[in-house]
């Protein structure tokens, strides 16, 4: 693949390169093996969390993220001292391809994508709505404290209220991922006590971002007056979303335009080591690829013809984004 | 206690007894052992279904019930055919006494309590809401199909309407006491595709309960057409409820007023005895007793005040109560 595209990149038809083209191989962007994406490019840009290298590896705990670099020939010390190992002013623009991770682009009917932005996260991955446990028969429901009924309360009303931001084009998915009462207590015939749950919402907007968290919390005081029920949201966990180029955008659509290339602009729900380089100060841009069937996934299906016209607007965007964005 | 009984019938100081005082210690009421209530009491009435002689101890699975009864002495030839015990029309009435097992008598600060109803119910062991896994971030809300929305919708639903039919002044009680996405599938970062749950209601009225079932199949119809997921509710099983008589609930009133003890009538949400005499026929009363902490429950605390006072309620209800039935 990397291959096709490099032979795509050099057989250009157009004015001389005026700049060197770097391709970027970046190791560790997933985080199956350490639970922590973005490593190669993190240390790149000097934003490598030295207490990283401790980290163990979920299929073999007795090997640390560190270890595992070195015997990949890494300097761990320079890269745990956060020295930057390029200069983000150097580079004029970066550019990514993907195939995209979710329907919409089947769902549309376009090959191409141009990513808006990829979506930062907001997430409680231990949340608990507490009650108290009761006889399913014998309690009215004024004396009642339904956990179920409490979580299933705070699900509706922030499945409303995003439903609601979509409809004024905000970006947001949000998810109940996990939402279990508890093994060992619950039965039919028992008022549930306890229910534990994950929450996820992701946004290309920092401030969609706020409003929803504030809106979280709101919900679920409100909730827990109504119903005599208690949230534990537990300590929630953040990463930030990340801006493409509004030029490389831009520019990016006036390519497909000019090609006759059907098109869309779409957020990234995944993320990407293009957040990385958009968020160290590098104007950044994606191109996805039309995909079936999601990713991680053996089923996931690209189309060749596909891949050619975006590797085209990827090409074209490497030769002339640094004009857009005047570097 | 069935000591203190007897000693409190005998102390009688009304008018001789004109007919035979039955006292009736009826064996397996709890479904503990054999997950089958009413054991006892079925066969009084030749009522024990003979398939129950096979279920297996659910603590031994190597003991059977009819071998567990055989060890007590009891003929299961003769239960098994299903040969009445007991005429029900040579019983003028039945009486019960026993703790409430739920929280209401505390919370209205009433010692005695008069049965209007033991409640049927209608459950659902084993219902799932099905919809497809997928990427958290990367699927639209558009093109989700999302389990746990799909069956927090249910939920909200269901208690909506069972606010409004107790404002109507229905009798019901509704538990989803089970709620869980699979734990080998779900994820903070998945959308959820399963959702397994429970759903129970119980009411005094078969009407209410035909009426809340309709809602329960409309409302997941809906919900599957607006959230496309789907539900299997899976096979339904019902028991159905027992009206204890209005001329004994009317005449236990009359006695707790005359005697000025401040009493309520109120629905059973757990079963009693008293709900096979009365669908053999007899007309039957219960008496409740005030207890904190419901029952089944090593802090369930009965008041002995209380405990006189509606034994008391249940000897003149013994003495008189087949005039008021005309028996």
């Amino acid at each position: 693949m990397i291959a096709g595209l490099l032979a795509l990149l050099h057989a250009q038809r157009g004015p001389p390169l005026r700049r060197t083209l770097c391709l970027f191989v970046l190791r560790g962007e997933e985080s199956a093996w350490f639970a922590r994406p973005y490593l190669g490019s993190s240390a790149l840009f000097g934003r490598f969390d030295p207490g990283w290298l401790d980290l163990p590896c979920l299929q073999d705990p007795s090997l640390t993220l560190g270890a595992a670099m070195r015997r990949e020939g890494a300097d761990t010390d320079v890269i745990a001292a956060r020295t930057p190992l390029l200069d983000p002013a150097a580079l004029s623009h970066f550019v990514e391809l993907h195939i995209e991770q979710g329907p919409v682009m089947v769902a549309r009917g376009v090959p191409v994508g141009i990513v808006s932005g990829i979506r930062g996260n907001h997430r409680h991955p231990s949340a608990r709505c507490l009650g108290e446990a009761a006889h399913s028969g014998a309690v009215p429901r004024w004396l009642r404290r339904d956990a179920v009924l409490g979580a299933a309360d705070l699900a509706m009303r922030l499945d409303a209220s995003w439903r609601a931001l979509l409809e004024r084009g905000e970006d947001l998915v949000m998810t109940m991922g996990i939402f279990t009462t508890d093994p060992k207590e619950h039965a039919m015939t028992r008022v549930p006590g306890e229910v534990r749950f994950a929450l996820e919402y992701r946004s290309e907007s920092e401030r969609t971002l706020d409003d929803f968290h504030a809106l979280v919390e709101a919900e679920a005081a409100a909730i827990a007056r109504e119903r005599r029920v208690r949230f534990e949201l537990g300590p929630g966990v953040r990463t930030p979303p990340a801006v493409m180029d509004p030029r490389l955008v831009a520019h990016a659509r006036s390519l497909c335009a000019e090609a006759g290339i059907a098109h869309e602009v779409l957020a990234s729900g995944a993320g990407h080591d293009a957040a990385i380089f958009a968020n160290a100060g590098v104007p950044a841009a994606m191109v996805f690829v039309r995909n079936e069937h999601g990713s991680h996934n053996p089923r996931e299906a690209m189309d060749f013809d596909d891949f050619l016209l975006a590797a085209g607007v990827l090409r074209a965007l490497l030769l002339t984004g640094a004009e857009a964005v005047g570097r």
